[in-house]
């Protein structure tokens, strides 16, 4: 009992599915018990403005704001500020990522705060505790990592351009994860992950949420130093993605469409893996696997699925 | 009539007043007879948005957009984004300054438009046009002067915070246009001034919206230089300002605060003057003055003020 009252864990998130797992973990650990550390990969400028989706996205869940039906956004968000500059932007060069007006305030609140000198943890520190969010939400660098896509049709994208408005519909042929090996770990994240006793991946896109993070600084060999299970989630469930592009993307990257494939992105990196009970079972060499029902449609499901990882890393699972 | 067709105005303004009645003139003259000029030393930087009060009222107020009750703003305005900063700014230090979600839109297309390296004269002028504004507005200058107010009870403000902060409740000291000296009159304004047959200054506030114009690089010479009728409003009808702090203003800097007053504030830069027949005459020297109702409250009234204004100048009143 010692052991799990202190029992720490981080959780490496992207957007949405991220941002349920961590919800989950959030209702079942206290603050001090869990970090949260956020994808910077698809934060990009946009009419002078600093926005960091999956950032926004996790604490807009986790403050209760979120616009549950689309899992990003805030929930009663009006887009008055979106139409008036259709009038002034005719040609939609500025207007294909929907900027809501509540949304707005957090973007223009955190590129105030960026051109004053702050660093993005500390903005994000505030930002999270103001919008309601208890747990902390550290992004994995204060260096800027902006994830580039090679696609066939459209030649090299930026990711929201990738994402939002090509709808991640161009084929990938490369993705590149731009001043990654420049960028440095926060010391807030290296602490978070000396001091963690299980390090969680969340069932993200492993290269469009979870390689951005990896590739930043010595981020790897942080990792990899801890004696502590180093867990991943299959954001794959029965041949398919709960959402987004993770198995359009997994064909064209040339993957077989599949957990083991996920698994195999990680490499040795992690100690165990938590499939879902929908996949076929795989022989997953040195791995300890969990089967779950890991689909979080709701927020029980997300409370039973955080419930049924803790408890398994708690006993010795993972390891 | 040869002489009546092709007579062109410019006409100096600042915010409310100033736009009511460029509205006025705009009814009477077409695009090609009239230039407006604009104060440019309440523009200021907040949030990180460029925001260009006078500019953007003239601009609503011309493009049927504006908030009729108010005199300025947008028609319908929300204020979701500003809701949402103030959970993000408790302590209410970039909350103060009312920035509607339609407004939104301007400040940010013309924050990214400058900071991609366009000049504000071109900025303004492709924002007027997409708003629907068919005369020409010309910010008097592309550089930077903001006003700034040394007031007995605060010290030095910014203009912004004197007016919108503090209400203009303050008692002003001392005005300073900050960077007036350096700053260059537009090749477009300058252009503007040399092909009038008239130069005409708006019942703006003296002080605080035509001085941050006249103190502008060699504006004043430019304009001493046109043997042209050189006329200025007054903005004081039976003793009292129609709106903002001009009476107040005008006795907190030691003037009577009368039509006397606002016409030696100008001096020789006059050839003519627009008294309104709620004051008493004064000897008013060389001028030409013409006496009018020039309270402009609803449109009838401006485009009333905008005619009379027009055929004393066209029969060669104001000179």
């Amino acid at each position: 009992m010692a052991l799990r009252e202190q029992y720490r864990v981080t959780v490496f998130v992207g957007g949405v599915g991220g941002a349920r797992l961590a919800y989950g973990l959030a209702q079942v650990l206290p603050p001090e018990r869990l970090t949260i550390v956020v994808n910077v990969g698809d934060d990009f400028w946009h009419l002078g403005l600093k926005i960091c989706p999956d950032s926004d996205t996790v604490m807009y869940t986790l403050s209760g704001r979120v616009d549950r039906a689309q899992g990003w956004g805030v929930e009663g968000e009006s887009t008055h500020m979106l139409e008036a500059l259709r009038t002034l932007d005719p040609d939609g060069g500025q207007t294909w990522f929907k900027l809501g007006d509540k949304d707005l305030a957090t973007h223009l609140w955190r590129t105030h705060a960026l051109s004053e000198g702050a660093r993005l943890t500390e903005i994000t520190d505030v930002l999270r505790q103001r919008l309601g969010m208890a747990h902390r939400l550290l992004p994995v660098t204060d260096d800027s990592v902006p994830t580039r896509v090679e696609t066939v049709e459209r030649g090299w994208l930026s990711f929201q351009e990738y994402f939002v408005r090509y709808r991640w519909q161009p084929t990938v042929r490369c993705l590149l994860y731009d001043g990654a090996e420049r960028a440095r770990v926060s010391p807030e994240v290296a602490a978070a992950i000396d001091e963690s006793d299980a390090l969680v991946f969340a069932p993200s896109n492993p290269w469009l949420s979870v390689a951005p993070m990896l590739a930043v600084g010595d981020l790897r060999a942080r990792l990899m130093a801890r004696a502590v299970p180093r867990v991943a989630m299959t954001p794959i469930l029965g041949g398919a993605a709960v959402k987004g592009p993770a198995a359009k993307l997994m064909g064209e990257l040339g993957y077989p469409v599949g957990a083991e494939a996920v698994a195999g992105f990680y490499g040795e990196l992690l100690t165990g893996f938590v499939d879902d009970t929908r996949n076929p079972p795989f022989a997953a060499g040195g791995l300890d696997v969990l089967r779950a029902d890991t689909l979080m449609s709701d927020d029980a499901a997300r409370v039973r699925v955080a419930r049924e990882l803790l408890a398994w890393l708690e006993n010795g699972g993972g390891a």
